[in-house]
């Protein structure tokens, strides 16, 4: 599993490959009145563990930064290396290691914890710090006179994994985000092999929170997630982390986002049927285990909102979820637009007719 | 100048036009490493104060929502009915008439003394309270243990104006922002007469702040734009209206938005050359009171970064800045996009050899 990709033609400012329109159709109404206001396009499939699609809407082939919507993936060595077990961390860290946090006190008290337990501490961190998503944990800061720390980055979960598996392998610590540091090259080797692709001349970009992102075909993405939640093409080791991931992160909804998150809000609701990831630029997964099937999914102008409305209606179109559990997420399928004195003026929604999944 | 419309059948809950897919070619990208990770699309024209196309991109033809973008035109009638002179009212208060303010103290305190002077207080304003768009002054709030009131709405300014017109008429304060209110269809009919349009079927619907926004040609309103810059074909008073209040506008760009808004920071790079107004879901329009011109920009996916980064390439493509002007506004053209440990790591900027402008 070593690699030495090296991709020094693609640094933030050397080429960068504009291509054409890809197809995008139209996914996500904005509606307001007696108009259609806003739209957003995409790109979605579902795809199994053998690599079927299962459906398609626009180009799945064209590739996407996965963000952290892939975070589960990255937190396959953190399992499969014995780090975890070496460092007795236990299933919720491994599920702040697949997580995009919002910043509440129950995030950050464990990852405090963690990194401690690593003999380490924030300045070791290379995220950065980040004022908390969770509006009331940021306000809570001000009231307090405190400043975001690193352990706020909503993507501290994934760097305290990596850092983990690199104590426990005495790689050095510094430089750990740099995209020739064995642990990124390491994480490249593991989503060549679950993604199936040769992703040494891929495009790549730095995220939010300082790591690398890889450029994989939409398609390629859904694969690897669905091979998660059907590990058996995997080696053994490999297998078995997916299946402890899974667990953890199916256990553990309120510590992959936060009380008001999409994702934490959907998995609460599907009651463990459904595993929602979300990432930056409209780019979001779902893993749904019982089916041994993913969603991958790339809004193209990159809208959080439009993401979370598209998801909850491809999730819809599965019917993993009963009339039950979507009562507990109604205001996730159809987002009500409120003005600013609590009126509904209109509503997200996904485009008539979206998406129709065959028998 | 009396109107009676009523628009029954376009309530909130009532008909949607979902129509088809407007054309809406990609005017701006984002860029990521090695790959543009997201596109927005949208269209745009250029149009003169007879109502020339100059320029367009996409279908000009379709209507849009054009929300607080038009606010200047909604503030016609507090000059020229007289509202303005008679409560002694200056270019401050007209100016934030004709804005969206981020909620500092410079427009909340001059908005308390105004509606003080209307003999009405906060309870009349029906825009309802709102966190300040200006995150500074939010903080402050919180830290002061402060509510958010009616005047830290971005819209308080345009409700004041409002309400200046309508007690200067005697009309009834209580319900002012509904659809049939005399001071409603008094708008309704300044933008037919500005827009050149009939707007008695037009699709409407509630804005964040209250007031009802109506369907109207994306053309049509660059049209009505441009003849506030040159008012020539205007009756007297209305023209004489719109020379005020491009005058105000022009005087005080940091009333129109805030301190780090996109308005304000192109209005004052740009030394009054030209005269910008944002609105929600995607919609910009731009005045260049020289050239007696308009723009008008509509963003399909109602982006605001797409939104600002696509208006500072359309006022560049006009050539009404100079080189020396653009330097202070250079990180509005091409917007560095920065991770959390505040590396550049990539760009938001027009899409490649967009837009182009006939000489």
């Amino acid at each position: 599993m070593t690699h030495t990709h090296t991709h020094t033609t693609h640094a933030a400012h050397g080429h960068v490959d504009h291509g054409g329109p890809i197809d995008s159709p139209i996914l996500v109404e904005v509606t307001r009145g007696g108009m259609v206001e806003s739209v957003h396009r995409g790109r979605a499939c579902l795809v199994d563990a053998a690599g079927h699609r299962l459906a398609q809407w626009g180009d799945v082939t064209a590739p996407v930064y996965p963000r952290s919507a892939i975070a589960a993936l990255q937190a396959l060595p953190l399992v499969d290396s014995g780090a975890l077990d070496a460092f007795e961390l236990g299933d919720s860290e491994l599920a702040l290691a697949c997580a995009s946090h919002s910043g509440e006190i129950r995030h950050t008290r464990l990852l405090e914890s963690w990194v401690k337990r690593l003999g380490l501490s924030a300045d070791d961190l290379d995220c950065g710090p980040q004022v908390p998503t969770d509006p009331d944990t940021a306000a809570d800061l001000i009231r307090d006179g405190q400043a975001p720390t690193v352990f706020h980055n909503t993507g501290a979960g994934k760097h305290a994994g990596l850092l983990t598996t690199i104590r426990h392998r005495n790689e050095p610590v510094k430089g750990y985000t740099r995209f020739d540091h064995p642990a990124q090259q390491r994480l490249l080797g593991v989503l060549e092999q679950m993604s199936g692709q040769d992703l040494s001349q891929a495009p790549w970009g730095v995220d939010h929170c300082g790591l690398p992102t890889i450029g994989i075909p939409l398609e390629a993405v859904a694969y690897a997630m669905a091979r998660l939640a059907d590990p058996v093409d995997l080696p053994d080791a490999r297998a078995s982390a997916a299946n402890r991931i899974v667990k953890a992160w199916k256990a553990h909804p309120h510590l992959i986002g936060g009380k008001d998150s999409f994702d934490t809000r959907m998995m609460q609701a599907s009651g463990g049927r459904v595993l929602v990831k979300s990432g930056a630029e409209g780019i979001a997964c779902a893993v749904l285990p019982k089916e041994g099937v993913a969603i991958a999914l790339k809004i193209e102008d990159g809208s959080a909102r439009a993401r979370d409305v598209a998801m909850a209606a491809l999730i819809r179109a599965t019917d993993a979820l009963n009339e039950e559990q979507w009562s507990r997420a109604a205001d996730l399928l159809i987002v009500p637009q409120l003005n600013r004195a609590g009126r509904e003026v209109g509503v997200i929604q996904a485009a008539e007719g979206w998406p129709v999944l065959e028998a």
